[in-house]
């Protein structure tokens, strides 16, 4: 079977780093041509030492481009009430050998698309900017893209009543996405929320053998703990990993052709995607929305990727 | 046990009918001191013939006063699709005889909290456009005031994406109400939409010898044909009748205080109420937000009301 | 010959005391149906308490009514840096026997214009609240206005870069003035810098044996002082007169119809009247737009009502 | 003396034609590290092509780098009713032998910033896409930008009542340019509205023996009409002429220290530079603004430039 190229671009991030286990796991069919970071959780630099940490603990060799400092029109923002200061506390990993490349993320997804023989999917987790920037310079790429497979945005929002983080960061450059014709598969908070990695998880993931597995305990934790703190939900929400797990397994989430719009001018909305649902607003389907997911058969797979995960694939 | 008085505000509309006969009946505990009506589902001039329509049929002998025939700012917006042309289709109800009074709403609603000796509760189940003229043009009312109990918003839109109807209809009026400082009760989406009028409630509530219960029969059979056409969904939810029924039994249902903020900016959440219930903005809580309600007994009690109906209380 | 039946809604104000005077004036062609006030450059109950005193000075037997506390929608602002502590400081006038009366400006408004034979003309020279409220209320009263002729905006702001002060201040006001269809005269910054009071035309107008002149004198100083000083313009622009001229003398001003809409959104350009001068917009004219005046025949037609002035007429 | 290094961002255009021949000419102190193109009056490769021909007719040997399609975040928007289906309209230039530079006109101006000893000056004629994609990429570049000298805004506009034009196509982009932090000297309308070439100035410049002079003539002619034709202006202004004029001349204007901020979010006026010249909103300067030019000095100037043209310098 052949494999299907995708480019991961993500600001790890715990969830983040589980969307790349998933992606690079013995059970996935993707091939990862690259991995791409972004200023979101936390500073850029900070998410490419991470994305580095992590492709050693994985044996993964793939390129590690850095992008975007910060998003394209508005001032930064960050999470470390949710990621800690490193944006990836609660594990410790050694620093890591490898290093990051020396293009700019943006070029490196314009140069991949462009010259691939098959499209290729792009995997945003974090702000959209890279992805923006990507379509900004070099518009002829849309058509050598596959789909846009990202995590952000939902009918309701975290980092304000109206907005989810990955979305209100850079809400401008998720409209240039939204806007851009390219096939999108959005997974939000309503999708999102319903892959809550609570203690029972915990415990049903916990594997002291295997070393992945004792690293996603770690994650999970400390991810855990931050949710309860700062929004008292009991567990946290790996978002990210949707994205992976739906290239994996689409069937395990149902999907709906609708519109999103992307709020870039509101005064308490900033950052929202306005899902059309109902369909009343007339407006085009640009999105495949995912409204939920088999909760169960996602656990099972997780813990089945978890198991059999072998470095050497 | 002293009644409370309350003005009910709204543009009938089938579930502003519920809404009144909770209010008008045996066991409610409310002194109407008026009805007004206001453009919103139809045109100002058909919701007053329909709140004098069920004025009559409940022997309710109250003053209704006409009130603003359309948004402040915004241009008119109906919901004829929902309600019909008549505005309250489904029923046949004979032509009143019982007429409106000279004076305007806004005026009526000015000059009785102004006059009474105990604080007057406002029950708007309509666009609050009567409510915030009443309030720009009499700021002085606010500190008589005990409460605005409203039926609109939500963290959910069902006229746009973001939007519910009422809000929608008159953002700038939603937001002099929602900053104004008066305490406000709010019955969004969030738990209207527990209220759902399906076919086993619908049978359930049947009573053919009961005049009262058959208009709310004939009004929940045209409603609930409504939303399954244009929304999708099995039954109309009595929004309007939230407001009451908390008046009555306030214990039915469970209450946050929150900030809500109004969109009046966006280009696609217009009249989005911003709830902000993981308590990110920041901003001092001005809205008891009703999360839930237990759907139980609201009906157990709906039921008693209707059977109970005595038109000579 | 017929007199043009007009309201002044004012908030005096240096530039308002004097279009009264020229609306009063033995010159003038109006009958003054009556003076209504509105909060501006200060708060509503000084303003009515300074034209209770000019109708004393003038001996204007009009009925004066006070009307909205504030801004429709968003918090009041005032100007005492332009117009001192008591509205219109400089002159000391004596406390007026004379009293404001009862009803509501926005009530007077209404039931004038209804009750009318000959179409009214309205003169708003502060924000355009109590215009709007009538509007709202009242929308049948439209057809009976003849025009309404306000001073407000221009291409050119002077609170803030892009907004002049009426405007600013209640700009959902003038949204809806400007969309209501009936007829505008728009006497905006571009013209009333046109007309500025400098110190050769203070002396040209003084007249120590004549109480009007006298008053306008002090009045001129003042405000020209106060310009100097927030502006550094040197003379106070006697921007609401030029009103009450163009009802005298049309001829006076340069008018051009085009399409004015007015911003409610923007983040620094909120009040800005957009005047469609270079007809780029393709909207609809709705406006007569004063690009500029004959200021040799302005200043010699005023110094005429001064000097003739008969409080007797 | 040394020569100031200078990057022309440009989408010509007429007046950017004019603006290159100032700073390509004998008198001019700068030295042109490159040409660089934006989609703007036209589209990006006709854009390229002008600045090729030019370059050409010029003599003038230096790499030209076509960068940005399209505005940032919202759709495309040209000028072909000013600037004729070429964008450069009237003169007919051969075909270029030149050919556009490979490296796209952001990573053209990243690097020669980046690389230079000294600070760079970069002169954007058109839409500030390609400047703002620059600055969003590499933030690291703002330490060592001389200046950014710019055409576009003013406190009028002339493609909607409130925004200039190159402002109007990328307002997103401007708004990062202005908060950058980088030193700007901005030449709006305001300023560009006093050198306009009329039957006057076109016939003084008239010199049929002088190549660029007869390219002038003939831009000029095609400008002039195409002003006359859609804005009524008798003759054109050569807005972007302005900069490069500065940069020879900087005491033939008269600049004031000011906040400007930019409009993304208003209805009716987006783009809007809104211009704090009276200094009402307490924002910090960020900008040099060109209230006024010596026009006899400017045309005098550009005459001697035009008549001691030498290709060989």
């Amino acid at each position: 079977m052949e494999k299907r190229k995708v480019i991961l671009d993500c600001d790890p991030g715990h969830d983040d780093a589980i969307s790349i286990i998933i992606a690079a796991s013995e059970r996935s069919t993707l091939d990862i041509a690259g991995i791409t970071t972004v200023a979101g959780n936390v500073e850029v630099g900070k998410n490419t030492v991470n994305a580095l940490k992590i492709c050693e603990l994985l044996k993964l060799d793939v390129p590690v481009h850095q992008g975007a400092a910060g998003p394209m029109v508005k001032p930064s923002e960050i999470a470390t009430e949710i990621h800690g200061s490193t944006g990836m506390d609660g594990p410790e990993l050694p620093e890591p050998d490898k290093t990051k490349e020396e293009q700019h993320a943006v070029d490196f997804i314009i140069k991949t698309v462009r010259s691939s023989k098959e499209k290729v999917t792009l995997v945003p987790t974090g702000p959209l900017t890279n992805i923006a920037l990507a379509l900004i310079k070099a518009p002829d790429i849309k058509d050598n893209i596959e789909e846009i497979v990202l995590m952000g945005g939902g009918t309701f929002g975290n980092w304000t009543p109206a907005a989810e983080f990955n979305i209100y960061v850079d809400a401008e450059a998720a409209k240039v996405v939204y806007e851009s014709g390219v096939p999108l598969a959005m997974f939000g908070l309503d999708v999102t929320h319903q892959v809550i990695a609570d203690k029972e998880i915990q415990k049903r993931l916990s594997s002291p053998d295997n070393e992945i597995a004792v690293f996603v305990s770690e994650l999970l934790e400390f991810f855990g703990r931050a949710y309860k703190d700062h929004f008292g939900i009991e567990g946290g929400p790996i978002h990210d990993a949707c994205t992976t797990m739906y290239l994996l397994e689409p069937d395990l989430f149902d999907m709906k052709h609708v519109n999103v719009s992307i709020e870039t001018k509101g005064e308490f909305t900033y950052g929202m995607t306005a899902v059309d649902l109902l369909e009343t607003t007339g407006l085009e389907p640009n999105t495949m929305f995912a409204r939920s997911v088999d909760q169960e058969k996602f656990w099972d797979l997780f813990e089945e990727i978890l198991v059999t995960y072998n470095e050497d694939e």
